[in-house]
């Protein structure tokens, strides 16, 4: 027998870097998503492979070590491994497992990647030993397996993987569902271009240390775009959540997060018909998103892989982790 | 004998469209100047041409009408005209002339060329009446003429262009001096896109009637911006207006009106050397401007050239309106 479980990617809509500052942030789950085997082994070894990050290694749970895989396999995988870990903490019951990690979500690209993964690995791993959890508990192990790994995360990632749809995320306030009447499609493109989260925070830092009178009220107008765009989407009206991306994305480049490889994705998804279109994650190259009506999906990705970038098409996914077995 | 008198284009370094709800903005005079050459006739007729317009007509100051020259010409032409009027009524002479316009400033691309046009045509004419007049009495008479032909002028234009430097302007306040100390070089760079001013001040306020708890911030951020950039010039310090120049494109295209177009040029320039960049005016096309150490210039307007631009590099021009005579 086989346990599985999948679970999608994270993808922040509206709020990144205000979110620092306590204001409010968008966060909506999207159909890309990690997949999660596991099947039990007679010891108490945990072999985790993945093919997409060409890792491969074995971990014990009896000394919480590896035992074998190149270095560089093991810190991939050790993230995955520290799920299994904290769930048979959480469960008070433990078995060796051979997990198998497979995941359309690009990594560091600020998607929820390694949270995803978290998440299938904990609810099929706890599918295996007899427990179907509900997607808070798999969030709240994930948060504690995160912690170890990241030191303190916010809690988003883990959460949305978990729960699915839309969430409204504030610091000092935690996480809010929110019932979507929004129907579209959703591109992201991907610029390739590497940065660092901690660089362009600490860049927005600088900045708002220079001209606190000129950088506060950029961050708090962020902040109303989030409450205004949560309640289009409760709305269901579209026309105003793109209209609200078009604004957060110059609000973040005037904050100097966002880089011509992203603008020239955006002004591409924008002729080609999005609604609109903004960086998402921390900016300085990463990925952007494009708003699209049902249907006019393909026709942006098209024009986004012709401006340089790398389209996935992807729909909200309401549905968050779930868990199967295969005999 | 001939009487001449040229005076500096303007470019708006902080605040545009932000200047619509009285929030500050800051103006310079930038050394794109318009020349005027007058010399008198025995008539009442006053002829004017302009290579650069490829225009010429000739009116009668006994009847205030065209006389002779094509519908285009005298449409172009007839604010020249109406500065000569003016002039005139303000010094309760007048003489017939010829008026031969000659300007480095690009029409109609927000570096107020026709103000320049009727400050160096009043000076030069009064100064063929025997007057020479001081910037300030300039100014007030360009106004009265603009007031005829734009309706009601925010009064920035002529002021710039006759005094020089520098000046904070707030709709509800006026206008003030300020003496910078700050040393660089300016290149502007023409997208030659034609937009309409009237449209995009439109556009900019129906996304503020959307969201004006968004908006508003974004709009009052600019103001301060403004505020922060005199600061800086007074100082002398170059590096921080560099910054809220780029703080400020990143403002504007949040209130939408910024173009690809002019965010090539933004970039070219930075990527260039220059130590910030953003458009001026009213966006959706028109000019961009970046601020360059001095020296640094000619590199910067390669690259605008390179990027699809028309780079002009000017000086900040502390010199208003001059006029002298040639035998």
């Amino acid at each position: 027998m086989r346990y599985f479980a999948s679970s999608p990617a994270k993808c922040i809509m509206f709020g990144e870097h205000a979110v620092v500052y306590d204001e409010p942030a968008i966060v909506m789950a999207v159909g890309l998503r990690a997949k999660v085997g596991v099947s039990p082994r007679d010891d108490s070894l945990v072999k985790i492979s993945s093919r997409d990050l060409g890792a491969s290694a074995m971990f014990d749970l009896s000394s919480g070590k590896a035992v074998s895989g190149d270095q560089a396999s093991v810190e991939k995988l050790f993230p995955a491994y520290r799920a299994v870990e904290e769930t048979a903490k959480a469960l008070g019951k433990s078995r060796g497992a051979e997990v198998v990690i497979e995941s359309e979500i690009p990594p560091a690209a600020g998607l929820g990647s390694s949270a995803a993964v978290a998440v299938s690995t904990i609810a099929a791993y706890a599918r295996m030993l007899g427990e179907e959890l509900p997607p808070e508990r798999v969030s709240n192990i994930a948060y504690e397996a995160e912690k170890v790994v990241h030191g303190t995360p916010s809690g988003v990632d883990n959460t949305i993987s978990s729960i699915g749809g839309f969430i409204a995320f504030r610091r000092s306030e935690g996480w809010l569902r929110i019932e979507s009447k929004a129907d579209f499609e959703l591109v992201v493109g991907d610029t390739k271009i590497e940065r660092s989260t901690k660089e362009l925070v600490a860049k927005v830092r600088s900045l708002r240390e220079s001209f606190p009178d000129v950088i506060n009220p950029i961050i708090h107008a962020i902040g109303h775009i989030s409450i205004e765009a949560a309640k289009a989407l409760r709305e269901g009206d579209i026309e105003s959540v793109g209209r609200l991306m078009d604004v957060n994305h110059g609000a973040l480049w005037a904050l100097g997060v966002s880089h011509e490889a992203l603008d020239r994705l955006v002004y591409a998804a924008k002729k080609a018909g999005a609604l609109g279109a903004k960086l998402t994650g921390a900016g300085g190259g990463g990925c952007m998103i494009a708003l699209c009506r049902p249907g006019t999906a393909e026709a942006v990705a098209r024009a986004i892989r012709e401006a340089g970038g790398w389209p996935m098409v992807a729909k909200p996914s309401p549905q968050g982790v779930v868990s199967w077995e295969e005999v």
